[in-house]
This record gives structure tokens, sequence and C-alpha cells, in this order.
């Protein structure tokens, strides 16, 4: 039998290839001679992280979505004054150039990573600033990406934003990581390229260079060195999938599914409305308020989403309102720091303690409704009661906007949703954080990755849950969350009576192809499995024998 | 129409009396006359820090439970040497000695406070110290509870845990303050002291000093200035209650609930059978590991539970394995920080990193039952999926354990009891938890403290689908969250099928004098009114109009 590595499924799809291991970064010590003028040293330092800087930068303007704002974050911290300080500080006394960028970047790094949480995170990008800058002043190429004429598994311990993001996908065909989680912003960023993705996968510590594997995102199994008949398999699937039909979402026998996009930007909904989504599921406004000091006026607002509804034509599209946070925080906001920032004040909470903010997201969204003619809904994150529905509805209608809904991704919401359908008009299921909530486990931690399996069925019976919720109001109910973009349970999600998915549009055609192969029926069959089933793997192995799949 | 304050219910019960505040610190000045010799200073200095120390050490010899892990913990703060060596210093260049200790603990108060969550908690219980030794140094009285010859109801910005701990419940009838949560430390200690308590209500700064309320910590209502016949409503309430039944719980019409304590040690043990208790619903284990380097051994483990079986004498006991984590940290188990503790690696799922402790555990719960011949379940925390309650009544059944249950505290657990039912034998509903996930807000945060109220429909929706699971699987239900010492809502909890309440010892008068007032049906009633109830506030309304009470 083959050798298998288990990891968490983080980005749909199968992937073949050898595994290639990110290039490690060039090493600097304490006795490497130092320049002869510190002051030209200095110059030559500041140059290399102006250099960097511009090239995350570059990269964020060339990229769409939340990978635009995590290089953009990069790009700011290779600009940090005090960052440079210490530079200049360890040139100043004597210190070898590159290695003081590492000492300096090693001493931030460490500052961030005792803060733990969020600025922890923000370590492992400072490092891959420090890598990029030394090898800049080393002259040799920066760590990363390891090149290769042929398609290849690209394997790391982690993941920086900069790694992912230059990745083409036409060479590296898989991503699989040691650690992480399976809403990490690997894994976003990997199903953003579409791009098969396995994270928090321990055991890919001893698989060697070169070692040919098949990697199913899908499932989070790495099966090392397979044989010939195994392979073929694989590739006629991939074939199977590159002729699967365009065009709307339907079954078999022709049981329609609207395939909606999660979008963040114009660029984003261009790249929708080209891979065929019928219509936007979720257009996240975050990125109008990121990285500002004070919010955008109600008419730099009202240009922008009337930009982004120009983008999709007469398609729908749904707005959620901002969704910050503690752990998404914003200057202008100023929210006090919190233990458990994803249990704090985010989401609609914020109105609590600042309301203007809403009230002028929702005058821009209706100006911008009005202008570009487009059929917009809004809806609002974070609802737990039918106290807090009813006060978004009502400020959503004094706005003058005519469908509105709740995100249900808090279980209350979710338990109450009968009580809830009295206040809307259609409920979206965010199931990232809808997992998190109902598991109480961190989306963001590889150390409790398992629960958030799409397949424990507590996750599928919440569902079932809403969409009765929803029916008993004749309100209507689609899907947003991550996993939507999973082929199989996207088939789950339309058993269970979801009307529409949205997801990332590059997961349009994977799940597309899904829902073509089986019937409404099938569907149904493979919701009753996993809502009977006993843990995540049951269900898994029972839904896919439903759906008339290979175990 | 009397003007009414709102808060957040924290600790039922009716209060009549003046406000009193709670007296502030003594300042101290940079400009106060520094001693003559700096080395007598110092020393001063520290045998006042040694006596605060002392005196903190010895209120938590003489408390139980919670209290006594909150004052040992600050004893300890009050012998930091760190802190010491800051004021040896300050008052080596010249500084006043009482404004030295101000400096100092301000300095550490303001580095936990840039740590957040936790850490800052500890910061106003470093401010006590200090206030604390400097009285001591000024020879003037510690700050804190007001004397008066008068019951009255404290009122203070927020509480530090020595000021809760000192309080007499003869001379203070309520507690009111304007920060904290339902579920804080401040709430669970004025609930173990049976004094009733409304936390998080900001409109209470402007009550005058001496101004009589009317303080109801089941509703979260202050009433300010209540007319005589309103007073005289409240004084008969209280007879009323003083002149309760004792014995076991039992509804008017003779339907058996049994009454449980929660506890945490043989004082707390003790105190639960002075004051009736029927057994033990939740017997918390984590004293024997608190402040520790290392975890206790199997026999001195085994000692320690014998010792609180013996003083239950035949009483049934519900042991709660090991809840730590890294927002309860034991040093021992060496976790890493998390950026939301409360979502991350806690409760059972230590297992995955340490299963040595659990199995310690479990065979010193065992040795104990055996050597005491009591009547003891064993049950684990934070269990969310079946392959968990598995596993742990697994290793449970290994050990030699007869009665095997889970907390049901996380709502994939409570959605999916029908089929945890087929695991273990009792379920035991921790509320606290389970609100904290089910509106995805942390229940140490004032700012989200909204959704704690237990009349919010989702959590009895809730309970209700475990009682079925649990019915369907012939597995008993209990519950130990705070929510089963409300008086009123403990009925509820009966009406929804709930067979036993679990509480700290001193809200079992409460509880069991309100049972006693109502029917089986009229519990029922209340159920059926507050599960199809739209609000929390609705749902209150409609469960006190079915239990007969004034709304």
């Amino acid at each position: 039998m083959t050798r298998e590595v288990r990891g968490v499924a983080a980005a749909p799809g199968v992937a073949l290839g050898p595994v290639k291991w990110l290039a490690s970064a060039p090493a600097t010590s304490p006795n490497d001679a130092p320049g002869s003028d510190p002051e030209a040293e200095i110059a030559r330092a500041e140059a290399a992280f102006k250099t960097v800087a511009a090239r995350y930068a570059a990269q964020a303007s060339a990229a769409t979505g939340p990978a635009a704002d995590i290089l953009f974050m990069t790009s700011a911290l290779a600009e940090d004054p005090s960052l440079l300080d210490q530079v200049r500080v360890g040139i100043t006394i004597g210190g070898p150039t590159a290695h003081s960028v590492t000492e300096a970047v090693e001493h931030f790094a460490e500052q961030l990573k005792a803060l733990g949480g969020m600025m922890a995170e923000r370590a492992s990008d400072l490092r891959d600033v420090g890598q990029r800058v030394v090898a800049e002043l080393l002259g040799v190429d920066p760590p990363g990406i390891p090149d290769s004429a042929e398609p290849f598994v690209l394997a790391a311990q982690d993941l920086a934003p900069a790694d992912t993001v230059t990745l083409d996908p036409a060479q590296v065909v898989g991503l699989l990581t040691v650690a992480g989680g399976p809403t990490s912003h690997t894994a976003i960023l990997a199903k953003a390229l579409g791009i098969p993705a396995v994270v928090a996968a321990p055991g890919a510590v001893d698989i060697a260079e070169g070692t040919v594997v098949v990697l199913d995102g899908g499932t989070g199994s790495v099966e090392i060195d397979p044989d010939e008949r195994r392979r073929e398999e694989v590739r006629a699937e991939r074939t199977r999938q590159a002729d699967a039909p365009t065009g709307p979402g339907r079954t078999a026998d022709g049981h329609a599914v609207p395939l909606l996009a999660n979008v963040g930007s114009v660029a984003d909904a261009r790249l929708a409305v080209e891979l065929g989504a019928e219509g936007v599921g979720l257009f996240r406004t975050e990125f109008l308020f990121l990285g500002r000091n004070s919010a955008p006026t109600v008419e730099e607002q009202t240009r922008q989403y009337a930009e982004i509804f120009a983008a999709l034509g007469d398609r729908p599209i749904t707005v959620r309102t901002l969704d910050a946070g503690s752990d998404k925080p914003l200057p202008f906001l100023n929210l006090p720091e919190e233990e458990n920032p994803a249990l704090g004040v985010r989401g609609l909470r914020l109105s609590n303690v600042n309301e203007g903010t809403l009230l002028d997201q929702l005058a821009a969204i209706e100006a911008a409704a009005q202008e570009s003619g487009a059929s917009v809904k809004v809806m609002a994150p974070m609802v737990a009661t039918v106290d807090e529905a009813h006060y978004f509805a009502g400020r959503a209608r004094e706005a003058g906007l005519e469908t509105r809904g709740v995100m249900i991704e808090i279980p209350a919401a979710a338990i109450r949703s009968a009580h809830l359908g009295a206040e809307v008009d259609f409920f979206s299921i965010g199931t990232n954080d809808l997992s998190q909530y109902l598991f109480g486990a961190d989306r963001m931690s590889s150390a409790v990755a398992a629960l958030h399996d799409p397949w424990q069925p507590a996750l599928a019976a919440t569902i079932a849950m809403v969409v009765e919720g929803a029916t008993a109001n004749g309100v209507k109910v689609g899907v947003c969350g991550e996993s939507a973009s999973h082929p199989e349970f996207a088939c789950v999600l339309v058993g269970l009576g979801v009307e529409t998915l949205s997801m990332a549009p590059r997961s349009l055609a994977g799940v597309r192809a899904a829902l073509a192969g089986v019937t409404l029926d099938q569907c149904r069959a493979a919701a009753q499995a996993v809502l009977s089933a006993r843990t995540a793997a049951d269900a898994a192995a029972a839904a896919r024998a439903a759906l008339g799949r290979a175990g």
C-alpha cells in the first residue's frame, strides 16, 4: 500500500508531481567582513530595504483580494523607521552589513512574537523581508520558489504571503505546508489562485526532495510515490475537469444552483465575470478601510462601490457591511485590545460603539446602487440575536436598501434562524466563522485545525437548521464560506437545501464540474449520509459513496 | 415612575439599601518629603510589602473555591522581586517612600496592561496591592469597604478580589459595579458569597452616595429611590425567602430536582453539605494543579480527592478532569501563547499534547473512589465531537471508572448530542462556556456582556436540543453553569427537562425556594414561553408570567 501523510484540506483539487522544498535564506554571520565605510554601508542597506519594499508594493498592486492587503502591509513593514534605526546602529558599531540586517530583523521579530497573536504572525512576514534584503545586499537570488522546468508540488514549513503570491499555477501544481490552518492566509491565497493545498501536515517533513506525490486538497491526503495506475487515474481526472462545462451552475438533472463569487476589489470582480460567476455572493468592503487613519467619506465609498457594481454588469451583488474588530483593527475605530478578539466587538457589534460608520456605509451602498442601477443586496456580519437582525434591517430600510439580509456565522443565529428569518429577506451562511464558534476552535490556529473539517457532521446539521428556519419564512439561503468551494461538500450543501454557493472565483470551475456530475437526489442522499454519520471520517466516506465517487 | 439604571444580572437575589461607594486609595506625590535614611526606608517598604502579602495569604487560607486561588496569586504579586527592585531604585535616587511604591506599581501595571488579556486583568490586582502597601506606609486605613452600622449596597468602578472576599454579607447586601461582566471574577465571588450583584452598569456612576436603591441581581435592574410601597414589597419578599424550606429540591407538586453544588476544595465541600446540597454536580480539580511547576503525582491527587469525597459522605459526586489551557495556564504544560485562548487548546484538547496528565488524573480519581467507597462519576470539559467523547469514555473505562460523561459546553456537542449520548452515561451542560461559543462573545468581556443574558432564547433552545439528545439515549442531563443558580431560570431549566441543577453552595437556598413555589406544569409553560419568545426581554417577561411572578 502506498504510504500516506495526512494534513488538513485547505484548497480543493488533486495535484500530481514531485515535491520541491522552498529554498532557504542566505545565512549571515557576525564574522563576515564589515564594509570599510559605515556611512556608505548604511546607505546601501537603506537602498536594499527600499528595493524590497518597492517589490512588495508592486506585487500588491498586481495582486487582488486579500493577497493585495497582505502584501501592502508587508511593504510597510520593510520601511519601518525603527527597524532601519536598529540596522544603522548595528553598522555604526562595526557590524557586517548583511548580518546587521539579520540581527535587527530578529530583534524586532522576537518583540512581535512576544506580543502574541496577530502581531506574532507578522514576525514571519518580517523575517521574509529580512531574508530578501539580505539576498539583495549579498547579490544572490532571493529565497523562495525553486525554479524547475517541470511542474511540482511546493513544500514548506509555512509560506510567507510573498511566496504564495508569486506562485505560477502552471508551475506550482500543489501546496503542502507543515504548519498553518485550513483558513489561514496561505489557504485563502492558495484557493484564490486555484492551487490545491494541504496544510498542518507534520508528517510532510519526512518527504524527500523530488519524491512524487498525489496531493488531494479536498481530503487532506498526500500519497507518497503512488504507482503508475494511480498516477494515470489522477491525470485522467484532471483532463475530465478541464473539459468541464462552463455556464450557470446546475446538477446533472438540471436543478439550478447559481454559482457566485466572493470579491474584495474591482480586479476580483472582473476575474469573477471572466470565470463565469453568476453574481457576487459576498462583496467584502474592508479594502476601503484598511491602512487608513480616518473612515472614507460617503462620496469616496459611493465612487468605489459604483465602480465594482459596474464591473459586474447586471449580475446581482450582495454587499457585506464592514467586518472589522480587534482582530482586524482599523486605526480610526480606536478599539481597545481584547483577550479573545474573535469573541469580542466585531462586525455589526461595532455599531454599539460607532454607529456612524455603519450609517455612512449604508448610505454609500444605496447611492452607488442608484447610480449604477445594479441589483444590490446588503447584509451584516456577526449577527447573533433577533434584536440585532431587527436593528440592522431597520437601518438598511431607512437608507433605502430594499433587500436586506444577515450573515449566519454565529451558532445562536443558526439555532434561532426561524425567528431571525422574520426580520430579513435572506441568509448567507459564513461557514468559516460558524465552524470557529460551533467547535470553539480558532480558525487561524493549526493546533485545533482538525475541528474545521467541513465533513464534521455538526456543521451540516447546523446548516440544515438554517435552511429549515429560512424555508419557514420564505427567506433565501446561500453559503459564502470556504466550504462552498469544496467540490464534494458543495454537492452536500445543495442536498441540504442551500440555494446559492459563493466562493473564490478560481474555485468556480471545480464546483461547477462537480455539480454537473451528480443529480439532486444524489446530493440529497449525500446530505442525509452526512447528517446521520457518527464522525467526520464516516461522513466523508458516506457522502462520496452517495455521490458515486471513489472512497 | 422610579428612575432605573440597567446593568447585567451577575448574582441572583434582590437587595434594598443605601449605596455606598468603595473608599478610594491614599494619594502620594513626588513632592512628599523623602525619608532621611534611604536604607531604613527601603527596609520599611519591604516590610510593608511583606505585611500586605501575608494578609492576602491569610485571606487565601480562610477563603474557599475560586476566591482562594485569586488571593493566593495576588499574594505572590506582592512579593515579586522585580517590583521590589524598582521600589529600591526609586528610594535610592531620593524619592519619597510611599510615592516610590506608587510609581513602581504604576510602571509594572502599565507593562501588564500592554500585554493585554489576562495579564491586563492582573494590573488592577497589582494596583490594589500598591494601594494597600501605601496605606500601610502612611499608617492610614487601607482603601476598601466603607464602614457602616446600616447594611448597604456597595458600588464601585470594579472590585479587586481582595475587596470582594472581605465582604460581610450581613453588612454588604448588594454589589453594583460600573465595569465587569456577568461571569467575571467579581460575579463568581459574589455568587459564592450569596450577595446579589449587578455589573456592567455604566449609568451607576451618577448614583450619589447614600441614595437608596432596589438592586435585582436576577434581572440587572437598579431602581433608584423607590417609594415606600416598593421598599415594603422587597422586605416582604426577603422574609418569604428566609422562611423557605430546606431539604431536597422539589417543585410545589413534588417533582424532585436534586440540587447539587459546584465545589473546588474541601472547605467548599463542607459548606455544600452544611447548606443542604444533595451531592456535587461539578468538582473542579484545577486547585491541585495551580501555581505548580510540575503535575501532582497520582498519590498526591488520590489523597486530596479522597479527602473531598469523605467530606461528602454518601452523596454522589461528579469530578471534572483538568480544565486548563492558555487562558488558565499551568507552567508544567508549557503551552504556547494563543491569539484567542478561549478558542484554543483547552480542556480535553490538552490530551493531544499531554495525555499523561489525563491518564494520571483518571487513575487517581478511581483510586480515591475505591478508597472512600464514594459514588463517583467523571466527566471531561471541552468536548466537541463524537470522536472526542469516544476517546474520553474509553480512557475512563480503562481506568475502571463506571459512570462517564461529558460537559456540553461547545455548540457542536449540543447539536450532536443524540450521537454523543451513545458514547457516555450523562451530560452536564456548562452554560457559561456554552453561551460564550453560542453567541461568539467572550464571557469575561463587559463589551459583549448583554449576549450572556440567560434569557437569550437561543440558550434555552440549545438546552432543549441537549435534553432531546439525552432522552433519545437514556442519558442523564444536568446543568452546572451560572444559569442554574438563577432562581427563575432554574425553573425554566426544569421545564426544559433538565434533571439536576448544580451551583455555588450559597445559591442553593434561593433556587430551592423558587422551585418549591411553582409546579412542574408552570415550569414547562415557562420553558415553552422562552422557546417561542422573540427576544431576551420578551422571554424573561413571558417566563415570569408563566411562573406567576410579577413582571
